[in-house]
C-alpha cells in the first residue's frame, strides 16, 4: 500500500482509441432483461468501430436479436498496475451491430482470435460515438 | 500470438467472491440516462458485500439519488494475461447501496483506497446475488 497521490488527466477522443488499439481485452457492458450485464471479450480497433467476437449463446447476441439488429453497449478497457493504481481507462458508448458483410466478417474473424474455440461465432461492430478516456498519473505537486 | 487452446472452467460462486478479493481493481456496469455505463474503481470484499467509493458527482451516486436509494448494478474483475488469455474473470449483479452508517463507512474509507483523493466521497455495497465466474484454462487434449 502506498499513499502516493495521483490524479486524473482527461484524454482526447483520438488518443483514446488509439489507446484501445494497443490493448486486446476490454468489457463489453449491456442491458439484458432489464438487469446490466458486463462481459470480458477481446477486441480490435478498426477506425471509428470496436470489433468483438462473440458466440451465438452469448447474451448480447439475444439482446442484439430482440432489439431489431442494434443495441447500445458500452466498452471499457484498461491497463491499470494493480500496484500503483497508475494507467488508462477508456470507454466507449455506441451502437453494436452484428457484422453481415460475409467478407468484412471473415477478415475479422482471421484478425481476431477468439479466447476459446466456438462453431458459431458472430462478428459485431461497435460504432464508437461518446468516447471517454483518463491517464491516472502521478501528482507530483502532492508528493 | 500464439494458436494454443483454452477452455473456460466454471466457478463455484464462493470460489468467485474468494477471486475477487484477490484483487483489488474492477469496473462496475449500470444504467444512467437510458444508457449503459461502465467505470473502473477498486473495491474491497466483505462477506458477500463488494465495496467501492466514488465521488458524490459520479454517475453511479446520481443514479442511485433518482432511483430511491438503491440501483442494480454489474461488477466484474478479472486476471487475465494478456499475451496467453489465460486466467479468471468474475461477474456479480446485485442492488447497491449507500453505506449510511457512519462507523461502516469510515472503517471502508480506512481501508479503500481511492484512485484519486476527493473531498465528499460515498461508499456504496453492492450486494453479491447473481454470481457467475469462469477460469480460461489450457485445453491440454486440444495442445
Amino acid at each position: 500500500m502506498t499513499s502516493e497521490a495521483r490524479r486524473l488527466e482527461k484524454v482526447s477522443p483520438r488518443e483514446s482509441m488509439r489507446l484501445l488499439g494497443t490493448v486486446s481485452l476490454g468489457r463489453v457492458a449491456f442491458t439484458t432483461r432489464a438487469l446490466p450485464a458486463i462481459r470480458p471479450v477481446n477486441h480490435l480497433v478498426d477506425g471509428d468501430y470496436i470489433i468483438i467476437r462473440t458466440d451465438a449463446e452469448a447474451a448480447i447476441t439475444t439482446s442484439l436479436r430482440s432489439e431489431s439488429g442494434s443495441v447500445v453497449v458500452a466498452y471499457q478497457a484498461d491497463m491499470i498496475d494493480y500496484a500503483e493504481h497508475l494507467g488508462w481507462s477508456v470507454t466507449v458508448v455506441g451502437l453494436a451491430q452484428q457484422v453481415v458483410d460475409p467478407d468484412d466478417a471473415a477478415t475479422y474473424r482471421r484478425a481476431l482470435r477468439p479466447w476459446v474455440e466456438g462453431e458459431k461465432d458472430q462478428v459485431i461492430a461497435i460504432h464508437a460515438e461518446l468516447i471517454t478516456g483518463f491517464r491516472l498519473v502521478p501528482d507530483l505537486a502532492k508528493r
